[in-house]
């Protein structure tokens, strides 16, 4: 025991014992508290440059860490992004073949070391071969074709098997889009590890994995989750974001403004065309609209009873299981039609492209260039984008928030493009057959190339991205970088806009946020405006069935009957009041800082034991010589806890727990402290008030 | 006197008096309470329109009004600022001469009327003659320059004197840029008239006036100002805004957001160059962002003191006076030189453009266009802008502020394109001459057109606008809808940023934020870090030496004794406590809403008399017999009014008011109320720490 212990811990506040001030797994986080502890620091700071040189340097070096670290981040991230893009590409090839030359080759680049081909048929080339001629020595046949479709499988399961499997036993937050719960952790949720190294290995190994496996997902939500694991990761190199947890969050709401993949986003889905469209076709466009939203509907509510049956019924256990299974089926579905076997963004670009004279995609089997009758090439497509549209929305489904690394922009804008491309062919021989119709005349001459289909997928993937997230703005410009079609900035509006009135009818939470309410998050979610009538009183608790508020009184209670108080409730905080009988308020004291200065106290400082008194006014009473040395524990108590009167509205009161991200507020009528309102018990009335069971609020 | 007076009164939450609930001139709105009051109505309106048909019409139109209002704001702001920029273009080409076949065509369209013009000399058309021409019948000679000289400065004098007079007589407010006060009014301030519809009539004429008088001042600011007010009258239309004090602010956010005249700009200043830049460039652009950022920090300062002798010395006074002899002056120097005889925009636009083969200004008079060594002409050009640069920087100091409408964009604007113009073509010749130096060796072969000038001018533009408004990010964006050069992302950040930078060292407000200050106006800057460490006590009101705060009880207080409360003190609002000697706060009462209904109450209540009790309770108490009725006022308490307690550290009050919005907010300690603290009294309090005046604050 050290002797300087005693005089040390009379004002905790100078020298705070560690463990004060942060907080357990799955709590909430107190931003006010957090910005203000920043601000001190940075005040210190700056007092101190002015001091001496080295503290300037410091208050320097302190002011440019924030730059220095979101550089740092978009390097990491950047890179592991285009690794991971390379990697997957490369096991996606893997399915159908093996370069000859070295099997670290994809098939691009294989054809591209090989002399002989020429820039048609580099897709053919000797040093690429697929499995059935490495096997059989031959591709032609039914029996070489089903060696491929066979080695496929083989394939898919392979990689499926290793994702789920790496992620159930290193890292199980590898899992899903990560998008719920980094919106949840940005609003001011800890869940220890989900954004530590594990997490980051895991979930770029499997991701990878998940994506080749050929299952109907995307990366680009898998990669966010990913940026922001580098962030926190990154963070603990500088004092100033280790210790604060809101700054910390504050580096990624910079990450997602600035977005380190958005260059190589930028290359992925580059439209070529810049035909103009007329004012005609905004009704198909919003057609698309309505389509993109009702799909949103119909798959947020479908995925989440799915989802729920996982997470209740025996179905869960089997998570291995489940994705073989899931691979399995896909695998067997997706190969036959060539618009499903290829990957999700292949089948995206192909239907954004418009077709060129020099074009021999099957899409592009028009009789006639110029004119533009559809061919038997085209109906053939046509037919097989249809089954595909069909078995991507059913897939997609089931495999949204298996326990593998999963984004939804792919798939989502795959059904949408297809469903766009479809309606784009439709309008396109319907002006070519009717040209001379009221609705074609005059913008639509024959001969002339008057619709895009590609424009048309285009919105149809806008509105059904918007449909599931039910972004609409925002939306809009990831779909001009995505693309960079600036000109169509009125039918992805139309459409986006459309899809996201549709899918709000029947039910205002997009994808990210059904998820958020099924695993219990606490999450106040920004936009949603509290149409209910109650006030504070009506859901702070105590109840008025409950016994009496557990408080603390600012003098005369001993170190045991905290002790004992403490011990006999589960709340995370106790107010400090003048005296039972006022009831007038005085401070708030957590339960961890609490339990944490007691157990240090009697540790450490002498002659305190269960009969001292707890003081937390701020000049000792006076108190018998014989009695033992009060424990003075004012340091501890936050001085400026935040009141409401029991009269307030609650909209009122949730808008201030929004702006100002509080965990907490004490409920007061007429100057008496009555009771408290938590996040948690905000949550569980609006899911009252939307009938939905309260309990499914799970956390802090 | 109706019958039902009394019973109405007894509530009058049910019926509000008329006035109570609004606000009087220069005071702030309560954002909590307006968003709160606006949700009851939203409310209302959603369970009436499950009752009938029409109530669901109502509703439906309701959600329906914000769209039709920004579509008819639009249109309105857009005809008109399209209007300002035709009629502005006419006067100012009227300075110069006149058009024959119809005086009201400007020079442009009375030469493309005219069927001699070819492309070439289209601008020298016979139709249209110079004032030499018109009235001494040639347009040769020393006379002629001096009657053109002299009828150039008639004009200014005309135009300028017309809109100082304008101005003064109709609409006060129409004068300078409105973005402080628009600021401010969005910030939740009442400046009653200054979006009304004298302002917007007065503000667009007399914006062409003295943009036309060829005062080195700007239109964009001003714009904004209109379409403020567009929105504010058109708000009137819809009930949903026309009660509603933030609800009408929103609006303006909106409009702020979409920016109406987006489409005029995209115009302006098109660059058609593409040309790439090197690395090695980025020193001369940083160069351009220390200058843009001395230039914006001296302007600031040297304006600042300009108004504020302006404010306290006789000079202002004579308003028409300074504007017509600033006009003289203006129009005098200008004249020699054609780059500030040209306007504003022209000026940025002739320097923003590169040199093509075509081109025939002096700035491109090179001896040869590929290699690009200057020539004569280009050295005479230098000389000019140089002039030009010292002119517009000077003068640009005593026009802003005057009173007339004045914008600082093109200016500012006109400022860093010369000066970059001028590095930029410094750089050029350097190359030129040492193409074969370790800087421009690789990069920069002779005969090859290497350094961009008009990309200079653009990065200056942007550099001088960033250390006069201190944007950097919306700036950028604002450059690449002027000029569309999205390429040019790298340079524009790195100059704005280190413009941002240098001005910020010298005084971190931006030209607005000044003029705010300057006026007084109430206005919490968002970015704005509050670094002392005072607490809540330290700021609040009444202080250690004076009185108590004024209180009423819920009880046993009088007509007479309320009424000789409010005439004694001028305090806005009054905390009503459950008695005097515990201090219990129960709520708050405003003083307007007090004062009206105590009037309505003696007018129209029978039997309310001085002698009158004036309860707050829910309950009346029992009074005598022969008691006159008590007068009861809960329905205009406010019954959850905000509270900190007196150990809140400034930094979590002031956070919490910027947030919330909040007018006031009422002090505790240990339960009891301890004072109050307002809006004024924070502005007061951070004036008296960055030791300003405390007393420059000047509104509530």
């Amino acid at each position: 025991m050290n002797g300087n212990g005693p005089s040390k811990l009379v004002d905790p506040l100078e020298d705070p014992l560690p463990g004060v001030g942060t907080y357990e797994d799955f709590n909430t986080i107190d931003w006010v508290r957090e910005k203000s502890k920043d601000r001190d620091r940075h005040r210190e700071i700056t007092n101190k440059s002015r001091q001496s040189t080295v503290a300037l340097l410091h208050s320097v070096s302190d002011a440019f860490s924030g730059w220095l670290l979101m550089l740092l981040v978009g390097l990491m991230s950047g890179a592991l992004a285009g690794g991971i893009d390379i990697a997957a590409h490369w096991l996606t090839d893997m399915k159908g073949g093996v370069c000859l030359i070295g099997f670290w080759f994809n098939h691009e680049h294989c054809c591209w070391k090989s002399n002989e081909a020429t820039f048609q048929d580099r897709d053919r080339c000797p040093q690429w071969q697929s499995w059935a001629e490495l096997i059989t020595g031959t591709s032609e046949g039914a029996f070489a074709y089903i060696v491929n479709y066979l080695m496929y499988i083989f394939w898919a399961l392979l990689f499926s098997f290793l994702a789920v499997t790496l992620v159930r036993a290193f890292a199980p937050y590898a899992c899903g889009s990560g998008i719920p719960e980094i919106k949840t952790i940005l609003s001011g949720f800890i869940i220890r590890g989900y954004l530590g190294k594990w997490t980051l290995i895991i979930k770029t190994i499997t991701l990878v994995l998940a994506v080749s496996s050929g299952l109907s997902l995307g990366k680009e939500g898998p990669l966010v989750h990913v940026a922001c694991c580098c962030a926190n990761i990154l963070c603990h190199l500088f004092t100033k974001y280790r210790k604060n947890e809101a700054k910390r969050r504050e580096v990624a709401f910079t990450l997602r403004s600035i977005n380190p993949f958005g260059n190589s986003r930028l290359v992925l889905f580059y439209v070529e065309f810049h035909a103009p469209w007329h004012l005609v076709e905004l009704a198909p466009f919003v057609l698309l609209g309505i389509f993109g939203g009702l799909w949103g509907a119909l798959f947020i509510r479908a995925n989440i009873a799915w989802c729920r049956r996982r997470k209740t019924t025996r179905l869960g256990h089997y998570p291995v299981i489940e994705v073989l299974v899931v691979a399995a089926l896909t695998a067997l579905l997706a190969y036959p039609n060539s618009y499903t076997r290829m990957s999700g963004a292949e089948l995206i670009s192909e239907l954004f492209n418009d077709c060129s004279l020099l074009d021999s995609s099957q899409l592009c089997g028009y009789k006639q260039v110029t004119d533009r009758p559809a061919g038997a090439g085209l109906y053939t497509a046509l037919w097989q984008l249809a089954l595909a549209l069909v078995f991507k929305m059913m897939i997609t489904v089931i495999t949204f928030g298996m326990k593998v690394p999963s984004g939804l922009f792919i798939p989502s804008m795959a059904v949408g493009a297809i469903a766009g491309r479809l309606l784009g062919v439709g309008m396109e021989q319907l002006a070519y057959y009717n040209h001379d119709s009221f609705i074609f005349k005059g913008w639509c001459s024959p001969g002339a190339d008057c619709i895009t289909p590609g424009l048309y997928a285009m919105v149809g993937a806008a509105a059904c991205l918007g449909g599931v997230t039910r972004m609409t703005v925002s939306l809009v410009v990831i779909m001009f970088e995505l693309t960079g079609g600036l000109e169509y900035i009125v039918p992805l509006m139309a459409a986006t806009m459309t899809s996201k009135w549709v899918a709000d009818a029947f039910g205002r939470e997009g994808i990210y946020e059904a998820h958020i309410r099924l695993n219990g998050y606490p999450f106040l979610e920004p936009k949603e405006e509290f149409e209910h009538s109650s006030l504070t009183v009506d859901v702070m608790r105590p109840k008025r069935s409950d016994p009496a508020l557990a408080v603390l009184t600012q003098e005369g209670m001993t170190v045991g009957q905290v002790e004992a108080l403490v011990e006999s409730t589960h709340y995370s905080g106790f107010p400090v009041v003048v005296s039972q009988e006022s009831q007038r308020l005085v401070g708030f004291v957590l339960r961890r800082d609490l339990l944490i200065s007691i157990d240090n106290a009697r540790k450490r400082q002498e002659g305190v034991v269960s009969a001292s008194q707890v003081v937390f006014t701020e000049h000792a009473p006076s108190v018998a010589a014989d009695a033992p040395p009060p424990l003075r524990l004012r340091g501890i108590m936050d001085l400026s806890p935040f009141t409401v009167t029991d009269h307030t509205p609650m909209d009122i009161t949730v808008d201030i727990f929004r702006k100002l991200g509080l965990r907490q507020c004490l409920v007061t009528h007429n100057g008496r402290l009555l009771g408290i309102i938590t996040k948690k018990d905000i949550l569980k009335h609006m899911a009252q008030i939307a009938n939905r069971d309260p309990d499914s609020i799970l956390f802090n």
